[in-house]
């Protein structure tokens, strides 16, 4: 599983105050402790208004690159701040996110076709998100073959289905899958994702929802995911996961997880 | 998902203690607390040497009896003393178990054809527990064409495939979806069950691998457990995986066993 960290985003209140207080410090111990709990990108969002985004990514990818080596994922719904900061950034990561709305494939797609960056690609188009299969996999289609012309490899590529609260679509999970298995069938190398808290939204104890989306989801083919790698329920639940599937020989990083008190009730409150 | 509470076991030293005891009060709680938290079933099997079986078994069903309206699995390896008990059984639940080891199915099933009694059968014979999902198939094939044969309908049979530790076998999983596939592809109205705590014996922080296990055996075709309903974490892990998977509408069941305070944050250390 690929864990893109979900922590460093201004539209998380903490987070939102951090970055008004250029509180490096705040930021810092989230690259910190994410790195740590095992994520392979760090999400930098700055979720500000668009005219304080610029800057604002900017001291941020500053501030995380001086901390960890974790490749980062800029996120950004506007494409063409999102190349103005690539040069800011030190090594090639991803790219979140193209869609088939507002020509942002067009726009983004041909500027990194010849470098290592990877791009997220979300299944709506400007008609907004679908909940029907079918539509979101044309969409996923139309952009893995705009991909595919520019050369970008499929593995290059990581399809976010658009997981609904099943609060309000109670078919949301059917239809992710659904999605999923018509896009695997067509690109066997393209990565699946999502950001996955999107499952629970509007529903109370929302990390039990939480754990058994990441835990189908994953036995059904998404290999990647934007969630919270340090919350230890959800370690759990990927690492049990794992071992039940077969992808964990001897239960080794099960056991190694709990003997460094990473998952287990052990684990402090604060992870 | 039909739930057989397992807290009833002499197998269980604080069970056994009360059992010495004939600890009435220990018993009933345990018969109305599996009970409050949906147990369909109630296991009662007595866990002592076998001259001690018949007696403790017909103190334990007469307790359980006069507590709770809710059926019995009578547990015991002894097909000849479960046949020996069942008049003492106010109402028809289910037997466990039978198997193809010693004769078991040629004893019991004949007897109860013509009642309303339910079996659980496990996928083991005089050779022992094989791990080979093949062997296991074909281990459910006879048994279930003997019950046929007898009159017995699909959905009166339990099959337990019988799953083993993923701390020792790290297919296990893998080998008891692939059984129970081949099992429901040739009897699509069979239900299967499984004692699923099996499958982290010998792993730290069980509850994890428990919870991951149910979620997905549940997705996998699994229609009934052996376990402990009082347990808050497997209710939620069931409850969720219920709301994934479309089989509860509006997510009503899942709010409600949230209102009632049997799954979340607010739910007592006890349950």
């Amino acid at each position: 599983m690929i864990i893109i960290g979900e922590k460093i985003n201004g539209g998380i209140p903490s987070v939102a105050q951090a970055i008004a207080d250029r509180d490096e410090g705040f930021i810092r111990a989230q690259a910190l402790k994410q790195t740590e709990f095992g994520a392979h990108y760090l999400d930098v969002c700055a979720g500000t208004s668009p005219d304080l985004e610029r800057e604002t990514l900017k001291w941020l990818i500053g501030v995380v690159q001086d901390t960890v080596d974790t490749p980062l994922c800029i996120d950004s719904t506007d494409c063409g701040m999102i190349l103005d900061i690539l040069p800011f950034v030190d090594k090639p990561g991803l790219i979140n996110s193209v869609s088939e709305e507002g020509g942002k494939c067009e726009q983004l797609l041909p500027k990194i076709a010849d470098s290592e960056w990877k791009v997220i690609a979300l299944t709506c188009d400007n008609n907004g998100i679908s909940t029907d299969p079918v539509v979101k996999y044309n969409i996923a289609v139309s952009i893995m073959e705009k991909a595919k012309s520019l050369g970008i490899s499929e593995d290059r590529m990581f399809i976010d289905p658009l997981v609904t609260a099943i609060s309000t679509t109670g078919d949301s999970f059917l239809s992710f899958t659904e999605t999923m298995r018509m896009i695997r069938e067509r690109y066997p190398d393209v990565h699946i994702t999502s950001g996955l808290s999107n499952i629970s939204f509007g529903m109370p104890f929302r990390k039990a929802v939480n754990q058994q989306f990441l835990c189908l989801a994953m036995a059904a083919g998404m290999d990647s995911a934007i969630m919270d790698p340090a919350s230890a329920d959800m370690r759990a639940a990927l690492y049990a996961t794992d071992a039940l599937l077969g992808r964990d020989r001897l239960c080794r990083r099960y056991l190694q997880a709990y003997r460094k008190g990473l998952i287990g009730s052990k684990v402090t409150a604060s992870a």
